[in-house]
């Protein structure tokens, strides 16, 4: 049994969406733990299911540099976004909410129809002229539903009507689609290694598709989520004759509003489950092996959380290895009994008195680290015994 | 180190007011441990400070009966109170909030000028109309500031004005008393030990004594709490000239809004902390000396939990034995790191997510079991290593 002051414990959290980063939660729970094992080895993790967070969480884990340029945010109007370049200086990290993210635009701005993925096309010709030679890219919490044309145009593609002009940007315009033309389409692609962090489950049309499943909270309403579901049937009929690939029935394709299927098709990208890149990424598995104990959290847990993401994740990966596993989070939602079947122990929310979510949210930083204090107290007392 | 399927627990809980009764919290947290321990040995001890769930503490505790009187509630109106007689069928356990208790009113009700403990000694009475010769009494929770004078009524005592005739109720109407008629008392008392639990620690006048701590929840305003503070004054000395003893400084008097002090003048009670003697009753010291873990609670904890309240006292109890303890509650309150200091190891929330108070009520029960249940998930991963 490991000395009680000595244990070895992994803090490996998503954020807690609008209201802390991952790295800040992280923090926050090591505070806590070491309130009474001042001596514990921490290891603080942050981490991220592929989509936002994921560039925070692989510069964190592996070191590299942070870039800011300038792009075209959903609705075409320039913004700044960061990238990363990893300490080899070929392996660029591009996380797609950063240009192209659903948190970029006013309740009011949201729209599926005309939300271009062109700024995240823009992030991946600043990592070809920075002469890297393989991109991760983390495609979560886009805005977007266009199948990523924007994005392939940003990279010299042409998106062309039947007369032969190009049509405009946005899920919405792509029934005009009539050829694409890839003439003036960025050779570097060919010679770059493309993996696409994603929710690789996700098929490109239908009713599990991009548009059915998140068109809605993108802004569409039902008529404009058949329109855009429609629309992304189309285009992949254009993809299959300008290409002769068939991204209709590839899992991921639907990912980000079809981004998955434009990565893939025009960029040879490989989908990858994203919380698995970023365990791998980080070297989660080999330091868990050391770990006696791993805390994880997200904002809230719930039913969805148990379907491929962060939490589950990370989760079974420590029960591979018989680490206990706790969850913090904010919200403890319905349905979350499966929890744990898949290697999580016990599930704590922060929350320590009826509050509204405002409160729980300006007091989280505290609320954290009592949660934390009080586990590692109660730990404490049978680890020593 | 004990096996983690067989551990011994003692549950020792008090009541959430307004919420659940110390024995369902008790029960919920029991079920909670039986969700990852089935086999685990569990001892369910619903205590009680002394005030309100004195006589379910007891009575769950060493056994006895239950009976049920007409009394006069704190307005004179006819309720039904109860009260119990243990098994030895001489020792009485009186709840004075049975039938003066400050819950027996409605908000606008509430008045300690006119507010009277009759009931309370009317219960006193049917004890020794049983052949009862030990009273123990917990004093919490009342709704009256008449120094006991109500009760010393019910007994047969009289109290006059200077003209002889019997001043009314209240402890706004002590000004007018001028002699005690102890002609027609009770003899019985003379038999009868009385034991008063309650908070051994209130004078009975003064900024510290029972007007002016409690008058204000029990409806007074500032001019009133001086009326009664002035009258309680008086009372003592009337007291001191028919009985030769000045409770006016001693320890417990105010307790009750002053029915300490007539406990003490007029029925030679024994002020006890009532958490030690609940304690003491339920052998809570012999259990725990047995057991691997305590698990207490009460409705809220904060900075006032720790001045002599249910927690305190066990905790302390706990730690003597090196029990650990964990609190559970709902609410956490304001400065409560001193119950560290107290023995308490860990204290959990059962709020699971941001709600309102209303929720946190209702969903209770599932939310003490879900907490209890990872608590022991938690406990279980280190016990077992």
């Amino acid at each position: 049994m490991p000395d009680p002051c000595n244990m070895n414990i992994v803090v490996a959290t998503d954020s807690f969406k609008e209201c802390l980063t991952a790295k800040e939660v992280a923090a926050n729970i090591a505070l806590g733990i070491r309130m009474v094992m001042p001596n514990a080895e921490i290891q603080e993790i942050p981490i991220s299911d592929g989509g936002e967070g994921v560039l925070e969480a692989i510069l964190n884990g592996t070191g590299g540099k942070r870039l800011s340029v300038l792009v075209m945010d959903p609705l075409m109007r320039q913004i700044k976004a960061e990238y990363g370049i990893l300490n080899d200086n070929t392996t660029a990290v591009i996380e797609m909410a950063q240009a192209s993210g659903i948190e970029l635009l006013t309740e009011h701005e949201k729209n599926p129809l005309i939300t271009t993925t062109f700024g995240t096309g823009q992030l991946i010709r600043e990592a070809l002229d920075q002469g890297c030679e393989k991109i991760i890219i983390g495609i979560g919490g886009s805005a977007t539903n266009d199948g990523g044309a924007g994005m392939v145009r940003a990279l010299g593609a042409k998106f062309l009507n039947e007369a032969g002009d190009e049509i405009n940007d946005g899920g919405g315009n792509l029934n005009e689609l009539f050829t694409i033309d890839l003439s003036d389409f960025d050779k570097r692609i060919e010679k770059c290694e493309v993996i696409v962090a994603c929710d690789v489950s996700s098929p490109l049309t239908g009713i599990n598709g991009a548009s059915f499943v998140y068109g809605y909270q993108k802004g569409g309403n039902q008529q404009d989520l058949k329109i855009l579901d429609s629309n992304l049937a189309h285009y992949a009929r254009i993809i299959k004759s300008t290409l002769d690939l068939d991204v209709s029935d590839m899992p991921g394709a639907g990912a980000a509003g079809g981004t998955g299927a434009g990565l893939m098709a025009f960029l040879k990208g490989r989908p990858v489950n994203g919380i698995e890149l970023i365990l791998k990424t980080l070297r989660v598995e080999e330091r868990l092996k050391e770990a006696n104990l791993l805390f994880t959290g997200e904002g809230k847990i719930d039913g969805q959380t148990l379907q491929g993401k962060t939490i589950s994740g990370i989760a079974l990966m420590a029960k591979k290895h018989q680490v206990p596993v706790i969850v913090i989070t904010g919200k403890i939602g319905e349905d979350i009994e499966d929890i744990y079947d898949m290697g999580v122990n016990a599930v704590y929310s922060i929350v320590n008195r009826p509050m509204k979510l405002d409160q729980a949210i300006e007091e989280a930083p505290k609320l954290i680290q009592d949660t934390a204090r009080n586990i590692m107290a109660t730990i404490k007392c049978f680890n020593n015994s």
